[in-house]
């Protein structure tokens, strides 16, 4: 049975990191540890996915000595990719880990400019890839030059091909992509409140019937289920079965970024396999754990990941 | 008449730099300028003796995806290069530019280790090159597992050629370096200072004295001639000449790398053109002042240079 997941990423990066002891911010420092690895929303989903032994495709666009750098590093990782050469160079990201004082600088390199020319064979090769999957993940920014309806216009093209879209973005390319119909949509606090256009937060109960709400708004204006990630408070989701919490008992620390693409990676990982929203939101609320815990995004201890799933607790709220 | 010029870059780099308006060192930072270009002193070097029209030539070991991005980034300056190789990832360094505060943060990862067995075909290709070229320039740290002696051997090699060699390190490659009889030594004064064991000053004549003293002894050591760069002080030059000084008037501000790396070029430079030591002097003061000017290392803009040229002040402070 197909159970091929494409990953689209239209934005990646490489991602730098410098761990420095105690940065001097006007002198010359020599990092004690230093890494480099492919990026952006997109690659970390899909190597979580490697990870959990699917069958993973990337598309996406990567351009120059960067670009260049990503693919090699992505099939250093063993994930698939048939990427689209574009002109502009891909964006790097620098992290800057000052271990002494327990904080990160992180500098983000803008997006290569896209035209609609080098645009439109990527669009091609997704089309002909999508009749090999059984799910896509449209998953980050949109880089300079594409219009914010491009997963829009992505998810329509999943649909038109009975391929259910996961649709993980931000601003008005979410706003224009729920439009559409994706099957989930992935929202954290910051991207549903900007998306509802009123602030939100998720300490209490009552909070928590808010941020409810707000997800029933995405479902009216298209989404099929809305998957909304709190954080330490777990996942909310707004389904066609239903109205389901996910949380984690202790403390959930780490890294947030990493947290939100493992969770979308569980959510597409179950949804092929054809398991209940309940299966789904335990694997994707434990692979979060996991993933937070984890230093770098895209990675997780399997361990980790096993005992979060036995601590994971799933309840329904309401038929919805 | 061959005048090419052979430059050695063991350890070159990617450099890296990000301007950010005010650097937010505990969270993410959008730069507004990103650039990334060939480096390392070697590098830096040869891209300036193109910019002056010579007939430059790069050897060097580069590796991994930096490597390759190294050697695409030097092809696109139109420098010609023969590179070597390695298993390990050539490093990178990252600059980030506070332009608010006028402050830079300077990341410089490690150099890859080198291997005997990764080193040898360097060597083969080096005494094949130098065969055609006018002089060598060998410039720059030496990557780790490279014994330091390294630069000696390179020197005697182009001795027993009958190729004159200018070096440019620090350290006890440099001790060992100067042994083995280069044709020109350019130590700083920080340098030239942990090369006798004695720390030196350039803000007086006294202090010059001191430097000179220094020099001399360098000489005694092995080097035919010994030209100290000193910053805005211009440069202290022991020659079989004589004893020179070359300075610049005026406030000389701005990047010392660069200044050092153009030093060196114009030396070179003027060397393979058969050029009387007061002339060799006055070019290369001239393009430290005009690389110090330039906001990146290895470049200049030719008016600075025209300008320094013709201010420069070249004395012969005697026979030496």
């Amino acid at each position: 049975m197909n159970r091929r997941i494409l990953v689209v990423s239209l934005n990646p990066a490489l991602d730098i990191t410098h761990e420095v002891s105690r940065v001097e911010w006007s002198d010359v420092n020599r990092p004690a540890a230093v890494s480099s690895r492919p990026g952006g929303k997109g690659l970390n989903v899909a190597r979580t996915l490697h990870a959990l032994g699917a069958d993973v495709l990337v598309v996406g666009l990567v351009g120059d000595r960067t670009g260049d750098a990503v693919r090699s590093a992505l099939a250093e990782t063993g994930v698939r990719a048939a990427f689209t050469e574009i002109v502009g160079e891909t964006r790097r990201t620098f992290a800057v880990v000052d271990s002494h004082r327990g904080q990160t600088a992180l500098f983000n390199e803008p997006g290569p400019h896209v035209s609609p020319a080098e645009y439109a064979p990527f669009r091609t090769r997704y089309e002909t890839e999508l009749g090999r999957c059984a799910a896509v993940v449209l998953s980050g920014s949109l880089p300079p030059g594409l219009p914010p309806d491009s997963y829009a216009e992505l998810t329509s093209i999943a649909a038109a091909a009975g391929v259910p879209a996961v649709l993980d973005t931000d601003g008005q390319a979410l706003i224009e992509g729920v439009a559409a119909r994706p099957a989930i949509v992935k929202p954290n606090l910051a991207e549903l409140s900007m998306a509802v256009g009123r602030p939100l937060a998720a300490v209490s109960g009552a909070a928590q019937a808010m941020v409810a709400a707000a997800a029933y708004e995405l479902r009216d204006a298209g989404a099929q289920a809305v998957v909304v990630s709190l954080g330490s408070y777990g996942l909310l989701a707004v389904t066609g079965d239903g109205v389901w919490q996910a949380t984690q008992p202790g403390r959930v620390a780490g890294n947030p970024t990493g947290a939100g693409d493992a969770v979308v990676a569980g959510l597409a990982h179950r949804l092929v396999l054809g398991r209940s929203w309940a299966e789904r939101l335990r694997h994707a609320v434990a692979l979060g754990t996991a993933a937070a815990a984890a230093p770098v995004a895209g990675e997780f201890c399997p361990d980790d990941y096993a005992r979060a799933l036995a601590t994971a607790r799933i309840t329904r709220l309401g038929a919805g």
